[in-house]
């Protein structure tokens, strides 16, 4: 029986802020205290994890020196062999930006917020990091009174747009990664979905260095199919990184254990990232329940990797079985990937052709027995 | 005291399908009679309205002979004056479409589907349609296993492309505009939000003359915020047409008049509409109550009418009350304009400038005094 | 290896609605021909179905004459075994019934409503029927201007305990089960959920004969977590019926197999089931895919039941793992069941007892464990 | 022209920690000062309101000693005249309410959480307050392996009955109002909505003295129609205290001012509230933004009382025109009110009678009209 052990080949990665997270909420007190990076990234190596992401402030949990607090992160990271695959900036913490960060109606602000982001930019770049993401948490508003969107969407291309030419221009090896939800903290948030941030992107002057961090629960918070969703971004190119957890649909962001909310569209998304051949990280977004104490956390942590490992190998079987292949063959999803119109074929050929369409209604697509092939592969029954 | 009463200045216009909405739904049978186009164009004109849409299907409700129903809608729409500023094609009610219709899995239904949009374009295209609507409401699938979205999508990008070259080939003076939906009638619709669309416009080789007509329940079905949508596409000059009409957020597509949903937000909508200049239709897609007789249809049309036209005075009212103006410069509104850097500053030097964070943390917003001053221009109460 | 092949002891039962649906839909023509409820009959019992349900209706789908149909659906039952554990009344297709049936403004139909139920209740009688199920899918309203909900309900009260009266004169061995859904086909619908039903039952004459029928998908269509209401339901003995199907959130009402929309809740909700030692009927209120043929309706059918018989192996394995056993003790589930205060306790002694609230702040709860313990036997990897 | 300058006869009340919240939330630090009880009462009184309301632990915001917060508290309603109709208790921000209050799997937890009330509801009984809030906000699981919900609800029950036989023998003249949410800060919260809450207290001991204090927010969290919420609770007599709030749909938790959510849905609610005569407490249970300094505070709160008398004015306008009494009429509104069944009328009777269903298949209910009137009467445009 397979162990679902974790390794480091598995590119499983965690935020500091996940395991970190001390509990506090919108209607109670920290119950955790804060947790030493140092000790994160060794309990992280230990569970068999491959990465660790943070934000600029994440380092200081404990240690408030910012030079020792990076000193001794870096030594851990080398002790253990961790990368860093990612980093961030909290834009988002700090009272200041409660109107926002780039899109801030103060400009004191938002040249606050890029001078933020351009300083832990090249911390990022010295730790390793290949993909800088950016969640515009702030950016957004309660009431449409407030803020003129399509102003604030230009000074949000403004600041990306520079942050990328500043990247470019000190030869880092990064890209960005744009990360949408649609609501909370704000009522509503900027680039709200997958979609929303791929329509920006185009717009921008550094748009081939602009791609996307989906997050599970966010798209889900709109109702949102995400395996959809990192579908078009793959069509499109554009996944460059995704935060993996859970949600139980339209509510507050649960950050749950991957695989904890659907876990049926958790076997889809495993499926399509694994058929796809995506070799970026698996980077865990998720919190620890309130209710849980300082080594309940680890346990959370190995969570979210079981649950991928045992997708992962329902989900090969899935691929690997004759009878699904047969049944894909039955519903024609190959024939899906033949081009509607000849390559010569001229306007008015197509337009002649004859079709019976009354005789084509009775056509089936046996959708129901493929379906019903994944749920038990899913639930391990074949 | 302001009558409230269309005039085709104000650009009204409805589908045929919307008025003569039959009132069967997936629980009952329909309750009210066919109605003829050519009556429905001349009850529109009498009303106000400017405009009349329709899918190819509609015309035949009642005349099933193409050739005479085209004759007699030409025919009213001179006598009448009303113009058909949009069209688009029934790709969704026939069985044949059950598995989409550019993305069924069928390639012969594909190919039906192109052509049965070819021939609609150039009946549109004599009519004088500016705008050629497409609603993929069967392009989707109700489980992941079914469909391989990014074929998927290769798909959809090939028929609109392949369209699009067929009208420029034609001389059609005509966009193409994307309608966006989440769900329903699939489980999950491709390009579900104005978002995905924008996106997926940017892959497209004729992206110059494809846009979109977003609808305001498709988006509020996903919780989305309207206004932000409509605020990014007209951003990205891609709001080619609109369909307004009111919805209680996510649940079934509910089709209410225009206002009778979330009026706050058709207001906000409205006051971006007008302030922006937008100058293409105000085009109405909503149902009759499944209540209503065929007389109460009328009433419900006048009623979208009335309601924007009550709106637009109040958002008229709000944007000239000096006490709003000074309000939005106490918010800074008007500062989110000055763009954050200086055309010719260095990273350096904005890197270097002080900023006292602390200092900052208390500048309030005051937005409560605008979004107070909004609500009571929209109540009619200043 | 378990073969998953039902038989008529797990109790499994359908609705002649359900494999019977033409697949007609709001935007979309039936596509499938009508179903003649004998075959279904006897389709249903070599699938291993132990019962059918019916509205009034069903019963005419092929032949019109109604003793005739009855005649031969009797003649089925008697030929395959199968049982007639519920039946309810169609009053929503019809357009007479547009505003509602038991709460329209219109007295005439509420008074023919009242008449159709009493006519199926004696059919319903003599087929051996415990169970009637009364789904008001027109009560309700688009608007709060059009009904004042007060008087609805008391219309709504009023029919209830008269049928419930009836069926108590006749000696029916007979219950009523209300089934909540909150909106779909009306804006918003009367009893929108368990809860609401459950405070509605409270106020009957009758409320002794008178419990739920829950459906899955329509407590989650509200977001709601089924399973905590049907623990509510069983809490208060109100538990008579149950449809099983499933669902993905706030949308419109998809009616997918069970166990195909949300997983994890199916697991949660058969352990609930089978560990309260339920014995009612299971019954799947599902829809076959628009997309599937004659013969691929079986196929969905099938699949209500195997999944069913799948998780209730996960949920047994998973109650009888010891080492879930010592994890619910971890996490003091049991403690849970000591009541709060002593028997004989006085409420000054409870007010005096000392309590070190700082030093019990970080009693960890442990679920982290046991979640996972539970998604892994769902996922049948232990 | 009206001056919607509110007075003590309006009933307005607001919360301690609604003004007095500090802005941390989820994501982001605390940006406003503690307010000290003693000003917040003053600046209400000021404002034209007419009572306070608070949590226990609300009064040690600024004064930690209790006795001494308590008498500066009773000067400052001395010297105001403000009352307090109601009061609650904060079970839920300190870390040992992590998994609940009355329903913790921890007994030491349920018995400080009774203990806690019981202290609160002296202060409660002394200070007039005749209503006693329980929102029970930590009541509930993130997994449903966590908590057996029937189990947990027979704690509830326990907890709320041991409160409520105490209050009786205490002689205080105070009833209980509990307080529905469906989810935010647990997963999913015990007694979920208004209907959930109305079935739990039906099985109560003192159901007599327990009803309901609904928050608008709260029901429209799970997209459920709060009007129709309110009528049953009415219809129920159990409406005891409300919670008035703006909310966009399935969210995380806003607390927007009074109507600057779904404005619409607020007109009808103090259509329905004015028009039965609803004589308790206009309760704002908002908070003001985050973006908001410590002066914007108070406009924000008097905005809730500004729109509550604009839409008070319009919905007296509506029920006084003629036209819409008309209207009204025409919609059989009235007829609603005649008993279905006459008092004497015998089964057979009834069964008996002759309807013409197809003949009344086209009477329509003509609902567009009034629900225009409404609309525009709510817009100040007749």
């Amino acid at each position: 029986m397979t162990s679902f052990q974790p390794t480091p080949d598995d590119r499983f990665c965690f935020g500091l802020w996940t395991v970190g997270w001390q509990e506090r909420d919108q209607f109670g007190e920290a119950t955790r205290a804060p947790l030493d990076p140092v000790r994160t990234v060794h309990r992280l190596a230990e569970l068999g994890a491959w990465g660790v992401t943070f934000h600029d402030d994440d380092l200081l949990a404990v240690e408030r020196n910012r030079d020792a607090a990076i000193a001794a992160f870096r030594k851990a990271l080398d002790e253990t062999g961790l990368v860093v695959p990612a980093a961030t900036t909290d834009l988002f913490k700090h009272p200041v930006f409660k109107d926002g960060a780039f899109t801030s109606n103060d400009r004191d602000v938002r040249r606050h917020a890029i001078r933020k982001v351009m300083r832990n930019l090249d911390l990022a770049a010295e730790l390793g990091a290949k993909t800088y993401v950016f969640w515009g948490g702030r950016e957004g508003a309660e009431s449409d009174a407030a803020k003129d969107v399509r102003v604030a969407l230009e000074r949000f291309r403004e600041a990306i747009d520079y942050l990328a030419g500043y990247v470019k221009e000190q030869n880092y090896k990064m890209r960005f990664a744009l990360e949408p939800k649609p609501n909370e903290p704000r009522g509503d948030i900027l680039l709200p979905t997958i979609g929303h941030a791929l329509g920006f992107i185009s717009t921008l002057e550094h748009h081939d260095m602009v791609g996307l961090n989906p997050e599970v629960g966010h798209e889900q918070m709109a109702g949102l199919n995400f395996v959809h969703g990192i579908a078009q971004a793959l069509w499109q190119d554009k996944l460059f990184h995704i935060d993996l957890n859970g949600q139980h649909g339209p509510r507050y962001d649960q950050d749950l254990v991957f695989g904890h909310g659907d876990t049926k569209s958790a076997f889809f998304l495993v499926d399509l990232l694994e058929s796809s051949g995506w070799d970026g990280p698996r980077h865990f977004d998720y919190k620890p329940g309130r209710t849980e104490d300082a080594e309940d956390v680890w346990v959370s942590a190995e969570a979210n990797m079981r649950t991928y490992l045992i997708l992962r190998e329902r989900a090969r079987a899935f691929r690997a079985d004759p009878e699904v292949q047969e049944a894909m063959r039955a519903c024609r999803i190959d024939e899906l990937a033949v081009p509607t119109v000849a390559a010569d074929e001229s306007h008015a050929s197509l337009r002649e052709e004859e079709f019976d369409v009354e005789a084509a209604r009775d056509r089936g697509y046996h959708y129901s027995r493929l379906n019903q092939l994944a749920v038990e592969h899913m639930l391990g029954s074949r």
